[in-house]
Protein backbone atom coordinates (compact mmCIF):
# COMPACT_ATOMS: atom_id res chain seq x y z
CA UNK A 1 0.00 0.00 0.00
CA UNK A 2 1.18 3.44 -0.86
CA UNK A 3 1.92 5.36 1.87
CA UNK A 4 1.17 9.42 2.83
CA UNK A 5 4.27 11.26 3.97
CA UNK A 6 4.89 14.14 5.36
CA UNK A 7 8.37 15.77 4.87
CA UNK A 8 10.32 18.87 6.15
CA UNK A 9 7.04 20.46 7.16
CA UNK A 10 8.52 23.85 9.77
CA UNK A 11 6.72 25.29 12.45
CA UNK A 12 7.69 28.00 15.13
CA UNK A 13 7.75 26.87 19.14
CA UNK A 14 4.71 28.14 19.04
CA UNK A 15 3.37 25.51 16.15
CA UNK A 16 2.51 28.30 13.57
CA UNK A 17 3.73 26.24 10.21
CA UNK A 18 2.70 29.62 8.18
CA UNK A 19 2.89 33.45 9.53
CA UNK A 20 0.50 35.75 9.55
CA UNK A 21 0.02 38.39 6.60
CA UNK A 22 0.47 35.34 3.27
CA UNK A 23 1.00 37.78 -0.27
CA UNK A 24 2.47 37.31 -3.53
CA UNK A 25 6.54 36.85 -2.61
CA UNK A 26 5.72 35.91 0.84
CA UNK A 27 4.49 32.62 1.27
CA UNK A 28 5.02 32.33 4.37
CA UNK A 29 3.55 35.56 5.60
CA UNK A 30 5.27 37.27 8.27
CA UNK A 31 7.55 34.08 8.90
CA UNK A 32 9.39 35.13 5.77
CA UNK A 33 12.32 32.09 5.48
CA UNK A 34 12.84 32.02 8.90
CA UNK A 35 11.40 28.74 9.31
CA UNK A 36 13.47 26.91 6.64
CA UNK A 37 17.16 28.14 6.99
CA UNK A 38 17.84 24.85 8.68
CA UNK A 39 16.94 23.28 5.11
CA UNK A 40 18.80 26.05 2.99
CA UNK A 41 22.34 24.92 4.68
CA UNK A 42 21.84 21.55 4.00
CA UNK A 43 23.19 19.57 0.99
CA UNK A 44 19.71 18.53 0.50
CA UNK A 45 18.95 22.06 -0.72
CA UNK A 46 22.23 22.97 -2.28
CA UNK A 47 22.01 19.58 -4.68
CA UNK A 48 18.76 20.82 -5.62
CA UNK A 49 18.42 25.03 -6.13
CA UNK A 50 22.73 25.44 -6.63
CA UNK A 51 24.92 27.29 -4.28
CA UNK A 52 27.71 26.12 -2.16
CA UNK A 53 27.21 22.58 -0.96
CA UNK A 54 26.01 22.57 2.29
CA UNK A 55 25.96 20.53 5.25
CA UNK A 56 26.00 16.77 4.67
CA UNK A 57 24.72 16.54 8.32
CA UNK A 58 21.67 15.44 10.25
CA UNK A 59 19.53 18.15 8.98
CA UNK A 60 20.66 16.78 5.84
CA UNK A 61 19.51 12.98 6.32
CA UNK A 62 16.52 14.20 7.81
CA UNK A 63 15.66 16.33 4.87
CA UNK A 64 16.93 14.07 1.81
CA UNK A 65 13.54 11.69 2.56
CA UNK A 66 11.73 14.22 1.05
CA UNK A 67 11.87 12.94 -2.99
CA UNK A 68 12.66 9.07 -2.62
CA UNK A 69 9.61 6.84 -3.76
CA UNK A 70 7.18 9.63 -3.86
CA UNK A 71 4.74 9.68 -6.85
CA UNK A 72 2.46 12.31 -6.67
CA UNK A 73 1.47 15.30 -4.15
CA UNK A 74 -1.05 16.79 -2.30
CA UNK A 75 -0.65 20.28 -1.68
CA UNK A 76 -3.26 23.04 -0.46
CA UNK A 77 -4.86 26.00 -2.07
CA UNK A 78 -2.66 28.18 0.16
CA UNK A 79 0.69 26.78 -0.91
CA UNK A 80 0.22 26.78 -4.49
CA UNK A 81 -0.37 30.63 -4.25
CA UNK A 82 -1.09 33.69 -2.79
CA UNK A 83 -4.70 34.65 -1.82
CA UNK A 84 -6.31 35.38 -5.04
CA UNK A 85 -4.76 33.17 -7.30
CA UNK A 86 -8.09 31.86 -8.61
CA UNK A 87 -9.09 34.78 -10.01
CA UNK A 88 -5.84 34.30 -12.83
CA UNK A 89 -6.89 32.29 -15.17
CA UNK A 90 -3.42 32.26 -16.17
CA UNK A 91 -1.82 31.50 -13.11
CA UNK A 92 0.89 28.56 -12.58
CA UNK A 93 2.02 28.22 -9.12
CA UNK A 94 4.92 29.72 -7.21
CA UNK A 95 7.79 27.84 -8.51
CA UNK A 96 8.52 28.96 -12.33
CA UNK A 97 8.33 26.67 -15.58
CA UNK A 98 10.66 23.86 -14.00
CA UNK A 99 8.74 23.15 -10.51
CA UNK A 100 10.22 21.30 -8.22
CA UNK A 101 7.23 18.63 -7.59
CA UNK A 102 8.57 16.25 -11.15
CA UNK A 103 4.97 14.17 -10.74
CA UNK A 104 1.72 14.66 -10.26
CA UNK A 105 0.68 17.34 -7.83
CA UNK A 106 -3.37 17.59 -6.78
CA UNK A 107 -4.27 20.90 -5.79
CA UNK A 108 -7.21 21.34 -3.17
CA UNK A 109 -9.35 24.20 -3.68
CA UNK A 110 -13.31 24.71 -4.23
CA UNK A 111 -12.49 26.79 -7.47
CA UNK A 112 -10.80 23.96 -9.71
CA UNK A 113 -9.71 24.50 -13.15
CA UNK A 114 -8.17 22.23 -16.05
CA UNK A 115 -4.31 20.67 -15.15
CA UNK A 116 -1.36 22.42 -16.30
CA UNK A 117 1.67 20.25 -17.65
CA UNK A 118 4.61 21.86 -16.79
CA UNK A 119 8.31 21.38 -17.53
CA UNK A 120 10.04 18.47 -15.54
CA UNK A 121 7.18 16.31 -14.97
CA UNK A 122 5.01 18.04 -13.22
CA UNK A 123 1.35 18.32 -13.29
CA UNK A 124 -0.71 20.43 -11.60
CA UNK A 125 -4.23 19.20 -11.22
CA UNK A 126 -7.00 20.84 -9.17
CA UNK A 127 -9.59 18.75 -6.85
CA UNK A 128 -12.54 20.24 -5.52
CA UNK A 129 -13.32 16.76 -2.75
CA UNK A 130 -12.30 15.30 0.54
CA UNK A 131 -8.86 14.38 1.82
CA UNK A 132 -10.00 10.87 1.42
CA UNK A 133 -10.97 11.23 -2.40
CA UNK A 134 -7.81 13.23 -3.32
CA UNK A 135 -5.96 10.67 -1.50
CA UNK A 136 -7.24 7.97 -3.68
CA UNK A 137 -7.17 9.97 -6.55
CA UNK A 138 -3.53 10.69 -5.97
CA UNK A 139 -2.41 6.79 -4.99
CA UNK A 140 -3.76 6.14 -8.54
CA UNK A 141 -1.44 8.25 -9.94
CA UNK A 142 1.57 7.86 -8.02
CA UNK A 143 1.63 4.38 -10.03
CA UNK A 144 2.08 2.33 -6.63
CA UNK A 145 4.69 4.91 -5.15
CA UNK A 146 4.46 7.06 -1.99
CA UNK A 147 2.28 10.31 -1.95
CA UNK A 148 3.31 13.10 -0.22
CA UNK A 149 1.19 15.76 1.85
CA UNK A 150 2.83 18.99 0.98
CA UNK A 151 0.90 21.17 3.32
CA UNK A 152 0.06 23.73 4.19
CA UNK A 153 -1.01 23.68 8.00
CA UNK A 154 -4.44 23.15 7.99
CA UNK A 155 -4.05 20.94 5.10
CA UNK A 156 -2.12 18.49 6.94
CA UNK A 157 -4.38 18.72 10.06
CA UNK A 158 -7.38 18.05 8.15
CA UNK A 159 -5.86 14.71 6.95
CA UNK A 160 -4.11 14.06 10.05
CA UNK A 161 -7.89 14.57 11.93
CA UNK A 162 -9.08 12.04 9.42
CA UNK A 163 -6.37 9.57 10.41
CA UNK A 164 -4.83 9.56 6.92
CA UNK A 165 -1.14 10.36 7.14
CA UNK A 166 1.42 7.52 7.96
CA UNK A 167 4.39 9.09 8.69
CA UNK A 168 4.94 12.51 9.30
CA UNK A 169 8.20 14.69 9.57
CA UNK A 170 7.98 18.33 11.40
CA UNK A 171 11.01 20.54 11.94
CA UNK A 172 10.16 22.71 14.68
CA UNK A 173 12.59 25.98 14.76
CA UNK A 174 13.96 27.72 17.63
CA UNK A 175 11.28 30.49 17.22
CA UNK A 176 8.00 32.23 17.94
CA UNK A 177 5.61 33.64 15.09
CA UNK A 178 2.92 34.69 17.88
CA UNK A 179 0.73 34.61 14.79
CA UNK A 180 -0.48 32.37 11.52
CA UNK A 181 -1.95 29.08 11.00
CA UNK A 182 -1.21 26.44 13.57
CA UNK A 183 -0.39 23.29 12.77
CA UNK A 184 -1.67 21.44 16.09
CA UNK A 185 -5.02 22.91 16.78
CA UNK A 186 -7.84 19.50 17.30
CA UNK A 187 -5.45 17.02 17.48
CA UNK A 188 -5.46 15.80 20.89
CA UNK A 189 -4.48 12.33 21.73
CA UNK A 190 -2.59 12.38 18.06
CA UNK A 191 0.16 10.57 20.28
CA UNK A 192 -2.06 7.03 20.42
CA UNK A 193 -1.67 6.56 16.50
CA UNK A 194 1.78 7.27 16.37
CA UNK A 195 5.51 6.33 17.65
CA UNK A 196 6.46 9.91 18.07
CA UNK A 197 10.62 10.14 18.00
CA UNK A 198 12.74 13.95 18.64
CA UNK A 199 15.95 14.53 17.77
CA UNK A 200 17.48 18.01 17.99
CA UNK A 201 20.65 18.86 15.60
CA UNK A 202 23.16 21.22 15.80
CA UNK A 203 21.22 23.50 13.99
CA UNK A 204 19.01 24.01 16.99
CA UNK A 205 16.19 22.93 15.31
CA UNK A 206 13.81 19.74 16.27
CA UNK A 207 13.25 16.78 14.05
CA UNK A 208 10.60 15.20 15.06
CA UNK A 209 8.94 11.86 13.34
CA UNK A 210 5.68 10.02 13.38
CA UNK A 211 5.24 7.10 12.50
CA UNK A 212 1.72 5.37 12.39
CA UNK A 213 1.24 2.63 14.72
CA UNK B 1 21.76 40.48 40.81
CA UNK B 2 19.32 37.55 41.93
CA UNK B 3 17.88 36.34 38.55
CA UNK B 4 14.10 35.25 38.00
CA UNK B 5 14.60 31.24 36.88
CA UNK B 6 11.69 28.71 35.19
CA UNK B 7 12.62 25.17 35.78
CA UNK B 8 10.89 21.77 34.97
CA UNK B 9 7.97 23.84 33.39
CA UNK B 10 6.66 20.97 31.05
CA UNK B 11 4.13 21.26 28.40
CA UNK B 12 2.75 19.06 25.48
CA UNK B 13 3.59 19.36 21.76
CA UNK B 14 1.00 21.69 21.33
CA UNK B 15 2.36 24.26 23.70
CA UNK B 16 0.10 23.25 26.50
CA UNK B 17 1.19 23.65 30.53
CA UNK B 18 -1.81 22.58 32.31
CA UNK B 19 -4.68 20.51 30.40
CA UNK B 20 -8.36 21.31 30.58
CA UNK B 21 -10.46 20.82 33.77
CA UNK B 22 -8.42 21.88 36.75
CA UNK B 23 -9.82 20.52 39.92
CA UNK B 24 -8.98 19.24 43.30
CA UNK B 25 -6.81 15.97 42.74
CA UNK B 26 -6.34 16.99 39.09
CA UNK B 27 -4.19 19.85 39.07
CA UNK B 28 -3.40 19.89 35.91
CA UNK B 29 -6.50 19.19 34.61
CA UNK B 30 -6.95 16.19 31.79
CA UNK B 31 -3.50 15.93 31.64
CA UNK B 32 -2.87 14.14 34.33
CA UNK B 33 0.48 13.17 35.64
CA UNK B 34 1.62 12.60 31.80
CA UNK B 35 3.21 15.85 31.35
CA UNK B 36 5.53 14.75 34.55
CA UNK B 37 6.37 11.30 33.67
CA UNK B 38 9.76 12.02 32.50
CA UNK B 39 10.47 13.99 35.70
CA UNK B 40 9.15 10.71 37.98
CA UNK B 41 11.94 8.69 36.13
CA UNK B 42 14.94 10.61 37.57
CA UNK B 43 17.45 10.33 40.29
CA UNK B 44 15.96 13.73 41.19
CA UNK B 45 12.67 12.77 41.71
CA UNK B 46 13.23 9.65 43.73
CA UNK B 47 15.77 11.78 46.02
CA UNK B 48 13.22 14.13 46.87
CA UNK B 49 9.88 11.82 46.61
CA UNK B 50 11.32 8.38 47.62
CA UNK B 51 10.67 5.45 45.84
CA UNK B 52 13.01 3.12 43.36
CA UNK B 53 16.26 4.98 42.34
CA UNK B 54 15.75 7.19 39.66
CA UNK B 55 17.72 7.89 36.40
CA UNK B 56 20.92 9.85 36.22
CA UNK B 57 21.10 10.23 32.67
CA UNK B 58 20.13 13.56 31.00
CA UNK B 59 16.86 14.11 32.18
CA UNK B 60 18.00 13.84 35.86
CA UNK B 61 20.61 16.79 34.86
CA UNK B 62 18.60 19.31 33.47
CA UNK B 63 15.51 18.57 36.96
CA UNK B 64 18.30 18.69 39.38
CA UNK B 65 19.20 22.34 38.37
CA UNK B 66 15.61 23.46 40.29
CA UNK B 67 17.04 23.61 43.65
CA UNK B 68 20.30 25.09 43.55
CA UNK B 69 20.68 28.77 44.25
CA UNK B 70 17.04 29.14 44.78
CA UNK B 71 16.13 31.67 47.57
CA UNK B 72 12.28 32.16 47.16
CA UNK B 73 9.30 31.13 44.50
CA UNK B 74 6.53 33.04 42.82
CA UNK B 75 3.67 30.62 41.72
CA UNK B 76 -0.01 31.69 40.35
CA UNK B 77 -2.92 30.94 42.35
CA UNK B 78 -4.16 27.69 39.85
CA UNK B 79 -0.65 26.43 40.81
CA UNK B 80 -1.32 27.19 44.98
CA UNK B 81 -4.67 24.63 44.55
CA UNK B 82 -7.90 24.20 42.54
CA UNK B 83 -10.10 26.57 41.65
CA UNK B 84 -12.08 27.98 44.50
CA UNK B 85 -9.12 27.66 47.14
CA UNK B 86 -9.51 31.24 47.95
CA UNK B 87 -13.27 30.66 49.38
CA UNK B 88 -11.72 28.31 51.88
CA UNK B 89 -10.27 30.15 54.91
CA UNK B 90 -7.98 27.09 56.32
CA UNK B 91 -6.66 25.92 52.68
CA UNK B 92 -2.99 25.77 53.41
CA UNK B 93 -1.81 24.41 49.20
CA UNK B 94 -2.12 21.49 47.43
CA UNK B 95 1.34 20.06 49.15
CA UNK B 96 0.37 18.76 52.52
CA UNK B 97 2.67 20.01 56.04
CA UNK B 98 5.82 20.05 54.49
CA UNK B 99 5.85 21.38 51.08
CA UNK B 100 9.32 21.04 48.98
CA UNK B 101 10.03 24.47 48.61
CA UNK B 102 11.54 25.22 51.98
CA UNK B 103 11.92 28.42 51.40
CA UNK B 104 9.37 31.71 51.21
CA UNK B 105 6.84 31.28 48.38
CA UNK B 106 4.86 34.74 47.07
CA UNK B 107 1.34 33.11 45.70
CA UNK B 108 -0.06 35.79 42.78
CA UNK B 109 -3.69 36.36 43.79
CA UNK B 110 -6.77 38.84 43.71
CA UNK B 111 -7.83 37.68 47.35
CA UNK B 112 -4.42 37.47 49.71
CA UNK B 113 -4.71 36.31 53.11
CA UNK B 114 -2.13 36.20 56.07
CA UNK B 115 1.04 34.30 55.39
CA UNK B 116 1.15 30.86 56.39
CA UNK B 117 4.13 29.31 58.27
CA UNK B 118 4.62 25.65 57.13
CA UNK B 119 6.89 23.11 58.38
CA UNK B 120 10.19 22.44 56.76
CA UNK B 121 11.18 26.18 55.91
CA UNK B 122 8.29 27.18 53.42
CA UNK B 123 6.14 30.50 54.10
CA UNK B 124 3.40 31.45 51.86
CA UNK B 125 2.69 34.94 51.23
CA UNK B 126 0.13 36.26 49.12
CA UNK B 127 0.57 39.40 46.96
CA UNK B 128 -2.01 40.99 44.56
CA UNK B 129 0.45 43.36 42.63
CA UNK B 130 1.81 43.18 39.62
CA UNK B 131 4.48 40.88 37.99
CA UNK B 132 7.65 43.35 38.52
CA UNK B 133 6.76 44.43 42.03
CA UNK B 134 6.02 40.50 43.20
CA UNK B 135 9.54 39.93 41.58
CA UNK B 136 10.83 42.99 43.98
CA UNK B 137 9.24 41.48 46.58
CA UNK B 138 10.72 38.05 46.23
CA UNK B 139 13.99 39.16 45.41
CA UNK B 140 14.37 40.86 48.70
CA UNK B 141 13.53 37.77 50.72
CA UNK B 142 15.73 35.68 48.61
CA UNK B 143 18.71 37.14 50.14
CA UNK B 144 20.84 37.32 47.35
CA UNK B 145 19.67 33.80 46.11
CA UNK B 146 17.71 33.81 43.03
CA UNK B 147 14.12 33.46 42.55
CA UNK B 148 12.44 30.69 41.09
CA UNK B 149 9.21 31.08 38.93
CA UNK B 150 7.09 28.08 39.24
CA UNK B 151 4.03 28.68 36.76
CA UNK B 152 1.41 28.18 36.05
CA UNK B 153 1.43 29.05 32.62
CA UNK B 154 0.05 31.97 32.15
CA UNK B 155 1.81 33.49 34.91
CA UNK B 156 5.09 32.81 33.04
CA UNK B 157 4.05 33.90 30.23
CA UNK B 158 2.73 37.35 31.63
CA UNK B 159 6.26 37.55 33.53
CA UNK B 160 8.03 37.09 29.99
CA UNK B 161 6.04 39.40 28.37
CA UNK B 162 7.59 41.97 30.17
CA UNK B 163 10.89 40.62 30.54
CA UNK B 164 11.63 39.57 33.84
CA UNK B 165 12.69 36.00 33.65
CA UNK B 166 16.11 35.45 33.06
CA UNK B 167 16.33 31.79 32.47
CA UNK B 168 13.93 29.33 31.46
CA UNK B 169 13.95 25.56 30.95
CA UNK B 170 10.69 24.32 29.35
CA UNK B 171 10.06 20.22 28.67
CA UNK B 172 8.38 19.33 25.66
CA UNK B 173 6.45 16.33 25.72
CA UNK B 174 5.44 14.07 22.58
CA UNK B 175 2.01 14.18 23.33
CA UNK B 176 -1.15 16.70 21.95
CA UNK B 177 -3.22 18.26 24.79
CA UNK B 178 -5.64 19.82 22.78
CA UNK B 179 -7.10 22.02 25.33
CA UNK B 180 -5.77 23.83 28.20
CA UNK B 181 -3.61 26.96 28.99
CA UNK B 182 -1.05 27.55 26.68
CA UNK B 183 2.19 28.54 27.75
CA UNK B 184 3.17 30.40 24.47
CA UNK B 185 0.60 32.83 23.43
CA UNK B 186 1.55 36.26 22.48
CA UNK B 187 5.52 35.54 22.77
CA UNK B 188 6.25 36.58 18.85
CA UNK B 189 10.21 37.51 18.70
CA UNK B 190 11.16 36.07 22.03
CA UNK B 191 14.31 34.77 20.60
CA UNK B 192 15.12 37.75 20.16
CA UNK B 193 15.99 38.26 23.58
CA UNK B 194 17.25 34.75 24.46
CA UNK B 195 19.83 32.14 23.22
CA UNK B 196 17.60 29.02 22.72
CA UNK B 197 19.00 25.43 22.67
CA UNK B 198 16.73 22.29 22.13
CA UNK B 199 18.32 18.79 23.30
CA UNK B 200 16.14 15.76 22.86
CA UNK B 201 16.87 12.84 25.13
CA UNK B 202 15.82 9.00 24.94
CA UNK B 203 13.16 9.61 27.02
CA UNK B 204 11.22 11.44 24.23
CA UNK B 205 11.40 14.87 25.64
CA UNK B 206 13.09 17.68 24.27
CA UNK B 207 14.95 19.87 26.52
CA UNK B 208 14.66 23.69 25.94
CA UNK B 209 16.86 26.44 27.84
CA UNK B 210 16.27 30.00 27.30
CA UNK B 211 19.35 32.15 28.65
CA UNK B 212 18.34 35.88 28.33
CA UNK B 213 20.73 37.61 25.99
Amino acid sequence: MSALRVHNFSISLDGFGTGDGQAEGAPFGHAGERLHEWMFATRFWSDMAGGPAGSAGADHVYAAMHGPGIGAEIMGAGKFGPPGWQDDPDYKGAWGANPPFHSPVFVLTHRPRPSIEMEGGTTFHFLDTSPADALKTAREAAGGLDVRLGGGPSVIRDFLAQGLVDHMHVVQVPMLLGRGVRLWDGLEALEDRYTIEAVSTPSGVTHLTFTAR
